[in-house]
């Protein structure tokens, strides 16, 4: 994967709350001085309408496509496994989302650990990071801070908004928060809500980091991080992004750890070894009061109340009026947004005429195939940005075939 | 469910280990001091040939039929949620388990916290409990503890051992680690490994525990024991004996726990108080040490080993060698063991000619569909416990229907 690196890149970073222009959170808590960090691939055409704005999943970074070194700020945090980006097989010339003719822009989410203000971020009024101090920040918060980055730009359209898993459900926030602001809607391995099964794990992922004898209700120190509760919440959610029968064909060539590496518990098989380097290595990149962030943002998601509606068809009636075209992508081993997620998404679409194409994509990989497999994804991605704007004929004209077709 | 407990039942004590007939573990651990608590219900016959041995699952107790008011020793923990007999409507005079037909043992599993000895039993070298100094328990000790009793009992052929989840795995060890001892096996909703899903939920839950500050190696007082851990290793399972719809449908009705019942987390959702309910219930009927010692039997789950033998066909030959007839029940809901795991049994015992009749329960309630509908297994169980002995012909006598059959 590393060696497909073209480009390096550099985080950008933008202040997007001022004294003159505070950011109002969800929860009420008002400030005035947030940056968020973000990265830009391509170049932004005359008329600014080749912009494409790409969501971050989970545990993401603004980085992602090229290679940087480092981003000022998070120094002991930028590990060597942030510094490829994580969708640079999809970013690049000639690639799915193509630099040469789109402009794409990716922001580290409010509260995030990666250069965008968070927890980590020094608190002006006590020289000391936020830490637990730092607002809840909704999903739809993200948006409307990304949507002042848009206006910085100088981009009033959106050619497209794309987002893989919770990605995918922060483009149906800007979708029908700002439908002005946007064309083309693309969402993979996402949903529309927050299921009972994602809940709970995102919950237990919440509580094991909040037991660790660190936490301290947020007030911990760097050097003395919840690490092991934060370990255990990356393993219940990596369970869910990689196949099962992955987890064990990796976990054959794991060197078995040693035992103190736990505390107490006397490892018994590769398989636990495999997912304890995962928990450990996700440790060394990430803060736990930004986790705590981002998986409040998924267990509180509610796109009917950021958009100020009472339903589900009054929220994709929104999608019908802007003009806006659909693109949704299933894996069919997902088993972290599921299948069937993505269809309830479809239907919701189509029950509000909105154009929608879906396309389940086959992979032995699970959730994690967005990451993996460009070559399931760069056909369909590429041909909807280009063809967006090209009309083919109503679908209801297209029913009957040529007798010669068949 | 209480409205049908028809009669009252009393735990009975077996001491399994004496200075005279010590007791090996798995571990190389030994013992001479080793008590069961275990009930039965029915009579046993003259010819000792009618006992069905049952076996309970992760958290079961020796209470499988009846009221039960109380176990010597073990009154903190007994609830009023084990007051009931956990497999009440499958047991009793005309139910599945026939008790005017059959004599039914169940015991409390090795290590375990209701009366069996286990980690919470006083260790008479220092008169405190035994704590984290337990042995490790494997499902093979669990069966040869069990198999003494038998012995105590004079009871040396089985008409059926019975398991249902992961007490299924231990009717697998007990066929063929005694394979004389027993007539019928009947496995539901069980599998013959620990699947990688299995034991990632179960590493999660052993993390859990072990990652609460009061856990402290196991050395923690019964007055301050990691509750939180407990319960975050109860909901991780929860989730995987319950169907979600169900979850979700349960949780409507539950009251929103207030927001300082977890400490720092300020809940979101009704399902999360409902999960939160269902973890805080069982800390108070469970003992940790216990809890972690099933999970280890869960995740060393070994029936080759215990069995002596290399691989599965040699296993299943044992089964064929002693003229085993198998009843397996699969429920399509199941999520803790999935249909395919019970699938993967089954072919195994087919490809060995052990005669197996497989029977997959329609149902929306999951896992749990085993403790809830007894309609749904009743007819089954009851014919297969009764027609044992009566000699159909062999299958392949019966491939031609008559012309009148259709």
């Amino acid at each position: 994967m590393s060696a497909s690196v073209s480009f390096t890149t550099q985080a950008q970073f933008a202040r997007i709350a001022t004294p003159g222009q505070p950011f109002a959170f969800d929860s009420g808590s008002v400030m005035d001085d947030l940056t968020l960090a973000y990265e830009t691939y391509g170049t932004l055409n005359a008329r600014k309408n080749n912009a494409i704005l790409l969501f971050h999943a989970l545990s993401g970074t603004q980085h992602a496509a090229g290679y940087c070194e480092s981003v000022p700020g998070t120094s002991q945090r930028w590990t060597d496994d942030c510094k490829h980006g994580w969708w640079d097989l999809f970013i690049g010339p000639g690639k799915a989302l193509d630099t040469d003719k789109f402009f794409i822009i990716c922001a580290n989410y409010l509260g995030g650990c990666y250069g965008t203000s968070g927890p980590t971020s020094i608190n002006p009024a006590t020289g000391n990071p936020y830490g637990p101090d730092f607002p809840q920040v909704t999903s739809a918060d993200v948006v409307r801070s990304q949507v002042r980055l848009l206006d910085q730009l100088g981009i009033n359209k959106l050619h497209a908004v794309l987002g893989n898993s919770i990605g995918g459900l922060l483009t149906l926030n800007l979708a029908t928060m700002f439908p002005e602001r946007v064309h083309l809607v693309i969402s993979c391995a996402s949903g529309l809500r927050t299921t009972v099964l994602s809940r709970l794990t995102v919950f237990e992922q919440v509580l094991a980091i909040e037991n660790d004898p660190h936490f301290q209700g947020g007030n911990y120190d760097e050097s003395k991080a919840p690490e092991l509760g934060l370990a255990l919440a990356r393993m219940i959610s990596h369970k869910t992004f990689v196949h099962l029968d992955a987890i064990e064909r990796r976990a054959r060539g794991e060197v078995q750890q040693r035992n103190n590496a736990l505390g107490w518990y006397q490892l018994s098989h590769n398989v636990e070894s495999y997912m304890l380097h995962q928990g450990r290595k996700f440790v060394k990149r990430f803060d736990a009061n930004t986790y705590l962030r981002i998986c409040n943002l998924w267990l509180r998601y509610d796109p009917l109340r950021a958009a100020g509606v009472e339903t589900t068809e009054q929220l994709f009636a929104i999608s019908a009026a802007a003009g806006h075209k659909w693109l949704v992508f299933s894996i069919d081993s997902d088993f972290c947004f599921y299948p069937e997620e993505q269809a309830e998404l479809v239907r919701a679409l189509e029950t509000s005429q909105v154009p929608v194409m879906h396309i389940t994509t086959h992979s032995d990989k699970g959730h994690d195939s967005f990451l993996l497999e460009p070559e399931l994804y760069t056909p369909h991605l590429a041909y909807t940005l280009m063809q967006a704007d090209a009309s083919l004929p109503p679908i209801e004209e297209r029913e009957e075939a040529t007798e010669f077709g068949m």
